[in-house]
């Protein structure tokens, strides 16, 4: 131990005491040696928090005592609570303490911040014992307490309900109104059944393997948090869980549902009126994004008010979180599923088809056309249904962990605002999507992009007056945040068109280097998806700093990091509107295989159907930049929504991510290394099954004689039957890793790095996530764009270009879209899902490695 | 202000002094209310550094008090320095102070801890204000001081220079030998001059371009370090930049030198005596490992006598940066320039010839045959030797910084350790490169194993030497360190070889996917590169985490760190080998191009240079491998040096790179876009170069008649100089950018958080050199085992497997060859330099951003 050295003039008082009042001296003596410090945590409403509290709060103060000192404490521990401006002290309690050299004490103190006169204004707080003043540490560092007077609870929090239930019923309305329309002719009813039934058989089967999956998983989840927290805690979060993923099964469902009986309705139409053909094509995918957009309002809020009444509604969002991570795990399988069967019957039947046979797409004589149809409806309907679902769910759900951390400020209403403006931009969306209207000759892309512009202008404006009347004085800077995210998402959009469309230089690029061959094509094509992800990266990168920067400048802790979640909520409040162009593909691409299969339908006919599926070509394209861009600026809220939890779990606040360190490194490392393994284990797949379907289409030509003079049809189901086998055999692998790898990571560093201070497992998963999304960002931009470009370079040649169709230069072009169709419908939709799973996944989780 | 608040106890004493005698009692009452803090801050011999001293250190302790309180202080300071278990207290000084309420002082203490009874031990540092305790901080946090004794110089130092000098002579020596080996035909003889004429005219053209920027870089630095810190250090560090780019220009020379002379010997040897031929090939490759290696040592050694003579020498490797970035920046445009010139040449050249005429590889009625030849050098050789040459500068120089910090323990030693175990690394390289003999009828894969394996052994003895004669009490842990990283090379090799060897499921799958077409070769390929990444990045967090845990089990501060610089120098003393073996790929490449082109070989000759071919691509893949795993273990040595710089710089310590803030993930993620847009960039320059090359051969084709005959002969000048002209113009962009997006990065962080404590821009740049590491690491091995799995697939198909050379499944396998070409040839080499020129500019330009 240290020795205790008087100072001299301590020294020359005690003896000059000593001749007066022995008793005092001894205390003034005392007095003057205190070498102690005091760490203040607070309790707020009996559960430990970083020092910010509301006026309505039940606070408590725990001061830690620690004797430094060679001598015994005996005397009075004040803490004193107020701001420098304000002569009224909020707290001034004191307490008699006793402490033994070494060793420490806990005091606690009653505090009613209600009381308080100067709000929305940090505290100091200070302490003395026995007279001498000590260091004062909180939670947060500083010794400092934040003290809001919390809002009250907006009457516009109602708009959540109504808008759920009006989505919903706006989906039925514009379904009803989709199968109210004409149906076709006999055999393109013959056909649309065939898709049909086929799309059914594989949902069949794969839901039977993604439930029994969930339900492994939510024993498991309960198993954990019930032994480490508590089993209530745990039945709610593995509760939240499968509904989670049962929505997630119905949005795939639905948006499946409606796609297979609108594509016939479609075909019909293109023989009839091209704008009655947008239409029913533009409402038809409406049904999905509305559909998935209210069910996830409605299970989020719904799950708030069953899991928060009567409790603190701080507490509520953690638990709903695996409301998210059921969501992300349904929509990873439905997504990886679904994308390995539309892409590898779509390479499979190309390959054998167009390459080898030499019959054009979606002919009738290959038996692999129908599973390629059944492919658009199940991997671009059914999955990109579920990825949107869980999108939406997962942004929804973190932006309420950071309302968390804002309450003081904003009471309720910071929780709820997410919920409230993704309801506004629903509503934005129903004005957008009616006004989707063909004026005169015009192309219909344009009255798609029409829409969505006023459906963007709208939401601006209704996120204005969100922010107006929920968030206080600070309103402006963060309705700025949300038109950072607006903007942004433009700006993506047009990134991606330039990178996609064949208008522009880099499509040109590849379509001018198809003409040496395929080799030189794939060499570009290649280039041209490394090289846009840059964009997208850069507007990002401003875009998160814009946005932080706006929040930071309000004031409020915290504030930056709501910045960040406002410029999110902007950029999705749009979504619905996104999702129904997203689905709006499929469907025009199979009204083009039913007038091709039926064989009886008029050249116009299939001019606009045609026309329609090189659109849905493009939107889809653009949705995925959209997928992308919302899933790397949402990542930094879900981040934050994790190191909020683990200081809920910890008692610590958990708020850096220091990558310098070796163990966090490495989690960044395996980060990185998931991404890429899961998608070589995606794309080996497509490749893979394709294989299978060649081998069985080349059996059919060979032994049922016929078929390529069309009098015997090939056997469509055992296509169908081959895929689906081949499909769901592949998507266990990849989806398990996802889920695996960061749970394994967490753990190994937990136990390897056991002595160090922190949490080092949940900070090696922290950075696994982060470093995860980077890599993951860029991946996916990487293959959706790559893919696209390739697809409309193939698509720039068939229009004559270069020697178009059958020129050696459309050969080349055709191994180029081959190439990227698993880029662009396999594996960089799943890396969507893939990235924001990897957020939902830790936060279940968290309790197994802090 | 805050409220001076008395406690009653100090009330009741204050009242009973005033009775007695007024004086002592103000005295008294002001020690009672001492509320400061004092922050310690330590000058090493001049330097503000990080708390850790030698013995023979002339200290002061700079003691910062601040005075929290109402009143002025007036009284001593008293500074106690000890351990907890001495007695004895080494430092025990009291100096009178005077502060006013709310204000500063600064008092200097001197220190000579050559009086300490207790060596390297943490010290605790205690403060006394007035008789009252005060918390105490320290540039590290807690109030520690390290006191180490220093070990006395090491004469193993004294190897260094020895092992250049015989190094270099050794290299001189088999480049003798080499060059006195028999000529070949006069016919063999014009086809080696065009080569070797091609290769000059390439080098000269493209090293006057890379000095002019090498001449505007270095002003540029001299410009910015001389404004920010001095004009002697600005021109210490731009001189080292001009001296380590001259040398990397001279390793690249060198290496090319010998490899367009040593050609043709083995081509003639070929034709008389295989072992001779693979004799000769390893030779003239081990020219280059050894002048590659020597040269590093003797100019990195040179450089810290020269600019270390007679001051501190921890200060010297911060000035010897400059010489690892030159390297970088000189290999980054020789690897770029050589690596498009190389692929652009065979792209273009199988593509036109191969897959267009019909006509074989290395046919003489191929124009742009020669242009391929001479691309095996300027790119293989001279790229790679640039490349190689400033890995191992730059990897030498971040050990020696890591090295720094542990200067109170090692002294020198732990300083020069890294280029002392190097130099025993080349002893080991002589003593297996002379056993690399054929043994009867093997393989001659195997006799080079073989010498590998011995290198291997060799290295870690004389590893576990070095460590025990200069490391101390500590070294078995310091050699058990390395022995991971030359393990963890082993591994690295056998799981390349996996990937790219025919014997193993990758390289097959790809060969029976190309049944199928092109299509499915890409897609496979691309999955089998995605794939490879997977466990090697898991090897590296394995061998990080051993090293690391190895190293701080010693009980050492940054003994941990220093445990993974033991693992690279571990991994990097076989450098001189595996560079050997590397440069051995072109030689017999152009061999067997001689021999077919000169028209005159036997059979037996072909097949001997074909299958000294094959072996070679084998070992360019496994000397990839090596290389991306040996900068990624080196990564993590080179971030520590930068945050040792930036702490050198600021003064205050900075260790933490966290990126759950904004801008420092915003920096994370420009890491990431840099490489993918500079492999963009490089992958598309041979695209568009390839497309130039194939014009020009399809134009001689037409216009000039008889070449297909045989009668007329194509104009080969003309193809190299077009490549030449594509391979310069198109490697500057990439190049430049490199450079240029850290800088900006840093600047623009700076500026935008200006307002921020710590180093936002400095933190943001090490967020990117980290993240841009993992994201280059990851693409890298995906360009190269993918490269190489498509190389390998093609060959195992032309060996007579599904259908042989002509089938439709080896036109498949071309087009994946050809895809592949530049992934491992161009991009992913390329990719190397990037990752650690990252880490040598940001620590040369780290004053702009601090």
């Amino acid at each position: 131990m240290v020795q205790r050295r008087p100072s001299p003039s301590s020294f020359a008082v005690a003896v000059l005491l000593l001749l007066v009042a022995v008793p005092v001296a001894v205390s003034a003596q005392q007095a003057t040696n205190v070498q102690a410090d005091v760490a203040v945590h607070f309790l707020i409403n009996g559960e430990q928090r970083v020092p910010a509290v509301s006026i309505k709060d039940d606070v408590t103060i725990v001061a830690e005592v620690n004797n430094n000192g060679m001598d015994a404490l005996n005397g009075n521990l004040i803490i004193w609570v107020g701001t420098e401006a304000a002569p009224t002290l909020e707290l001034n309690a004191s307490k008699h303490i006793s402490v033994e050299p070494g060793k420490m004490t806990e005091v606690e103190f009653k505090w009613t911040p209600a009381k308080s006169t100067t709000k929305d204004a940090p505290y100091k707080i200070r302490a003395n014992v026995s007279g001498v003043e000590v260091h004062v540490t909180t939670d947060k560092g500083k010794a400092e307490v934040f003290v809001g007077e919390g809002a009250t609870e907006s009457k516009l929090i109602l708009i959540v309900p109504i808008a759920s239930i009006l989505g919903l019923l706006f989906a039925i309305g514009m379904a009803m109104w989709v199968l109210r329309q004409k149906g076709g002719s006999a055999k393109m009813q013959e056909v649309s059944d065939a898709i049909r039934e086929g799309a059914d058989a594989f949902l069949k089967r794969q839901y039977s393997t993604i439930f029994a999956l969930t339900a492994i998983l939510a024993v498991v989840i309960l198993a954990v948090v019930g032994v480490t927290v508590d089993i209530a805690t745990g039945g709610r979060i593995a509760g939240a869980f499968v509904f989670g993923a049962v929505c997630s099964g119905i949005a795939g469902y639905v948006g499946m549902y409606v796609s297979v009986r609108a594509n016939i309705k479609v075909a019909q139409a293109s023989r009839e009126d091209a704008n009655r053909a947008l239409t029913i094509a533009m409402r038809g995918g409406a049904v999905t994004g509305f559909i998935v957009v209210a069910m996830s309002l409605l299970g989020v809020s719904g799950l708030y008010y069953l899991y928060g009444y009567g409790t603190d509604p701080r507490l509520t969002p953690f638990l709903i979180v695996g409301f998210g991570f059921g969501a992300s795990f349904v929509a990873l399988f439905a997504q990886l599923g679904g994308g390995i069967f539309t892409k590898a019957a779509d390479v499979g039947a190309d390959l054998v088809g167009k390459v080898e046979a030499g019959i054009p797409e979606d002919d009738p004589r290959n038996a692999a056309v129908i599973a390629d149809l059944v492919g658009d409806n199940v991997g671009d309907c059914a999955g990109r249904g579920a990825d949107l679902f869980e999108s939406t769910a997962a942004e929804n759900i973190g932006a309420m962990i950071l309302g968390v951390a804002l309450y003081p400020y904003f009471g309720v209403n910071g929780i709820m605002f997410p919920l409230v403006a993704r309801s506004f931009g629903l509503f934005a969306t129903m004005v957008g999507i009616m006004l989707v209207k063909l004026r005169g000759e015009e192309d219909p892309l344009k009255a798609m992009n029409r829409g969505y512009y006023v459906t963007a202008v709208l939401a601006a404006m209704f996120f204005g007056v969100a922010t107006y009347f929920m968030l206080g004085d600070n309103w402006f800077n963060f309705f700025l945040a949300g038109l950072v995210g607006i903007i942004a998402s433009l700006f993506i959009l047009l990134i991606t068109l330039y990178y996609t469309d064949r208008d522009y230089r880099p499509v040109q690029d590849i379509a001018k280097a198809s003409q040496t061959g395929a080799g030189t094509n794939i060499i570009t094509g290649f280039s041209v998806g490394l090289e846009c992800t840059a964009l997208p990266a850069i507007l990002l990168a401003i875009a998160l700093i814009v946005s932080f920067k706006l929040g930071s400048l309000t004031g409020l802790p915290n504030g930056g990091l709501y910045g960040t979640a406002m410029a999110t909520m902007g950029m999705l409040s749009t979504a619905a509107y996104i999702l129904a162009m997203d689905t709006f593909g499929p469907i025009t691409d199979n009204a083009g295989g039913i007038n091709e299969m039926s064989g009886d339908a008029p050249k116009e006919a299939e001019k606009i159907t045609s026309r329609l599926d090189a659109i849905g070509n493009t939107t889809k394209a653009l949705t995925k930049g959209y997928a992308v861009g919302s899933a790397g600026l949402a990542a930094f809220l879900l981040f934050s929504a994790y190191l909020d939890e683990v200081t809920k779990y910890t008692g610590t606040v958990f708020s850096v991510i220091d990558i310098a360190k070796v163990e966090v490194f490495v989690g960044a490392l395996m980060g990185a290394m998931l991404v890429y393994l899961f998608s070589g284990f995606a794309i080996r797949a497509v490749g893979k099954t394709a294989s299978t379907i060649i081998s069985e289409v080349r059996r059919q030509f060979k032994e049922i004689p016929g078929i390529m003079e069309g009098t015997a049809k090939p056997d469509y189901a055992k296509c169908v039957d081959i895929t689906t086998t081949g499909a769901l055999k592949n998507m266990v692998v990849p989806g398990v890793l996802a889920v695996a790898v960061p749970i394994a990571t967490g753990l190994i560093v937990k136990y390897a790095y056991g002595d160090a201070s922190g949490s080092p497992g949940a900070e090696a998963v922290a950075a696994l996530m982060m470093v995860g999304t980077i890599a993951g960002v860029m991946l996916a931009n990487l293959m959706n764009n790559g893919g696209g470009a390739w697809d409309n370079a193939k698509k720039f040649i068939e229009e004559g270009n270069y020697g178009g169709k059958k020129s050696e230069a459309h050969k080349a072009a055709v191994v180029g879209d081959t190439v990227g169709d698993p880029f662009k419908d396999t594996a960089g939709p799943s890396l969507h899902v893939l990235i924001k799973m990897l957020a939902t996944v830790t936060l279940v989780f968290v309790v197994l490695y802090i």
